[in-house]
């Protein structure tokens, strides 16, 4: 048995919905970030589970791989098939199923993208706020366990999937979680399945935790003289238990990379972007609270911005982050880093990254999820020069080394893929062999995107 | 190879450490709730991750049954050794090792309990929000996926261990999740341990999650017509994304329990006990809210309580309500059941469970966490009353059957342990085979906690 035999199988159901046309494949093995392309053999774009099921059932008696794919945004090589096989492309699965307005509750299909999503909820009072400021798929944010700006207040892909329907490597469809708040009823599943990057199953409908769209918003921004005093003013603030909606970090060079890109005018100085949801008296005293502590920190310039349109060039420009500190080397290739640390040790690995960047001349704008621990340097090279690739992927190991011995974690929401496989053994140890046994148990083939987070198999 | 040669083993590097007296087997054999005493062949008690590590070892190689024993107050059987074997009681692991202010986390063994650990946080401005009721060991919350009246607002035990160290059943040390507050890296073990009940491995050391001290505290009660029109109320406040700290539901019949046994003078109508966490104005902000809710659906002798000592007043006769509702009856013992629905379906279930209780003599007074949909029935039996016994657990059965039915589970918070092994496969349907996979790869002898929360060994 073979792929051949699989793709053949699956036409048989799938008619023109299996495609080897050299521009599906071209753009089902391409990446966000700075892995080679990877095709896969086929792509698949199944409109049930059903379909789903017996494409897995098809590739399980042929062996052959089984990529999951949603918007193709993960920064880790996630959704490559560097071992080829069938790409399951999950854009016609794009559904919202059902919103559940008192329950505060929605179950969808795994295509629909966030926004997506959040403009149907638009008229329910409700929002999903997970936001990792690609426009990704509800699906792959759950693979990826993607979280983002707003974790902070309202947790990442773990804190907000209630239930699962997945397609087992067998081909036999579960259904994890339920409607319940909270449940004690065995092994948590849905937890598993969360942040599994499609190696042991692939969602087929995923049931969400909505939250109240907040009566009142405002965004601000503030200025710092050093890391430090920013990461101080993040502590102390949290500790006073103001619920922060959004605290980011942007570095002196992620500020003139912005500057450049949207045409702002911040000093180029570390910068807290912040912004409160509550009733107007609560988000009026949580700013007022925060002016305090930033004072105290010696945070300046502190501008506010009640106004939507205001915010929404606020975050807008920090979305565009990424692409504006890409611009601002024309040509330039990027390396995403994404270590998260235990905050009182964020200023630490920051100020030693930054070092780390000067002493070996790579470009690496910082930007920060402060709130969580979670930064990421864009580390910058040109392709062409093989020493700067080496440079730049030698500032991001020791990155990784850092947070590690910070007590922290090599990758705080873009997942492992292929591109973090190498820390795996050094952050978790033997539990890293755990993760093989439960591989091994509910993917025996190892069809289930092969080569990716687990240990390789002998 | 048999239990003697475990015990023989362990006896060699524990000493008197090890014993099988008889009160301390009686101890470990009982029960919070209605189930047969159930002791284990002797009972161990380490007082480190080795010591720990090397009894499991000596279970393996004997191919003899390990139950983790906190302070026994589970409620499902979960601590009891149905199968002998030997008890291992962390009641000498009970330290807080560490406490990072800054972090807002600490690691503790798993034989502190709730209270020490508060105890301890004190002075820090942190406290440990999760509060199942009975002072139990943080091990043992997170064993059980515990919950109780705060997780509406601060989450379970899910939600709040960072990281574990666990003994496996082969007696292998392994860490999962770090300090960082968020990880995409690998599968979530942390996850996959807490609510595992002991069945996967033995937790060793705990990372938990700590929220600062609210600057203001205020509670209150406030009574309604029907239950319908209290969880009314309950679903429009979170709706409007107020963050109650606790939201408790009791019946008519809890309410004259308490009266009875605490002196109170409630009305004998449905009552919201409510929480409220937060600056002193956010407080009388989300109170004044609340009380405008209440007002529009009904509710009536709205009474505050500011003062410190109200409020334990108040969460001392909640906390006690167990006991008082027992007492209400003489002699009588009880089945706790622990249904949890989405929250759009509380009135009706509750109600549902009131004419059922009714229709078959049982009395059952209902208290739930309504924030979350989650209620218990105490179901009240005297136990020389064999029809009595039979038609309060038929009540119980038609109760997980209606859960289940509304999108809800078996168990929000107390778990499985044996009492609930008859619902898995109704509950998880497929699913539950995926569990007893996992725990046939993480514990292929079935050593650990055998006869508890997985389909039954062939």
């Amino acid at each position: 048995m073979s792929v051949e035999d699989a793709i053949a199988e699956i036409s048989t159901f799938l008619g023109q919905r299996i495609t080897r046309s050299k521009s599906d494949l071209d753009l089902h093995g391409r990446s966000e970030s700075h892995f080679p392309p990877a095709p896969p053999d086929a792509v698949a774009y199944p409109e049930t589970t059903e379909e789903v099921a017996r494409i897995v059932k098809a590739c399980a008696t042929a062996g052959c791989p089984v990529v999951g794919w949603g918007t193709g945004t993960s920064l880790e090589g996630q959704a490559q098939a560097f071992q080829g096989g069938i790409c399951v492309d999950f854009s016609r699965m794009d559904r919202v199923l059902d919103i559940h307005q008192e329950d505060m509750d929605a179950t969808v299909q795994p295509g629909v993208t966030r926004e997506a999503l959040n403009r149907e909820l638009r008229a329910t009072g409700l929002f999903f706020p997970v936001d990792p400021g690609a426009n990704a798929s509800i699906g792959g944010m759950a693979s990826t366990r993607a979280s983002g700006t707003t974790a902070v207040r309202y947790g990442t892909m773990r804190d907000n999937v209630l239930g699962l329907e997945v397609v087992t490597a067998s081909g036999e469809v579960i259904r994890t979680g339920t409607r319940a708040r909270k449940s004690s009823s065995g092994y948590d599943l849905t937890g598993l399945f969360v942040g599994a990057e499609g190696t042991l199953g692939l969602i087929t409908e995923l049931t969400l935790r909505l939250h109240g769209q907040p009566e009142a918003v405002s965004s601000a921004v503030c200025g710092f003289d050093t890391v430090e005093a920013a990461v101080q003013a993040v502590i102390a603030t949290i500790q006073m238990g103001i619920p922060m909606a959004r605290i980011e970090l942007m570095d002196p060079d992620s500020v003139a990379a912005v500057n450049a890109h949207a045409g702002m005018t911040l000093p180029e100085r570390p910068h807290l972007l912040l912004e409160f949801h509550g009733s107007e008296t609560g988000v009026a005293e949580q700013a007022e609270t925060f002016g305090m502590i930033a004072a105290e920190h010696g945070g300046t310039g502190f501008d506010w911005a009640t106004r939507a349109e205001d915010r929404t060039a606020l975050w807008t420009m920090r979305h565009n982050a990424y692409h504006a500190i890409l611009a601002s080397r024309p040509g330039a290739r990027a390396v995403v880093t994404d270590i998260c640390v235990p905050i009182s040790k964020l200023a630490e690995a920051i100020e030693a990254t930054r070092a780390d960047l000067r002493a070996h001349d790579v470009p690496g704008p910082i930007l920060g999820h402060v709130g969580d621990g979670n930064f990421h340097a864009i580390l910058l090279f040109d392709e062409a020069d093989s020493d700067a690739v080496t440079r730049a992927k030698a500032v991001s190991d020791r990155m990784v080394e850092r947070a590690l011995a910070l007590g922290g974690t090599a990758t705080g929401e873009h997942g492992i893929g292929i591109g973090k496989l190498g820390y795996m053994e050094r952050e978790h140890g033997a539990a890293w062999g755990v993760m093989g046994a439960l591989k091994q148990a509910m993917d025996p083939q190892g069809i289930m995107n092969p080569g990716k987070l687990v240990p390789p198999r002998n």
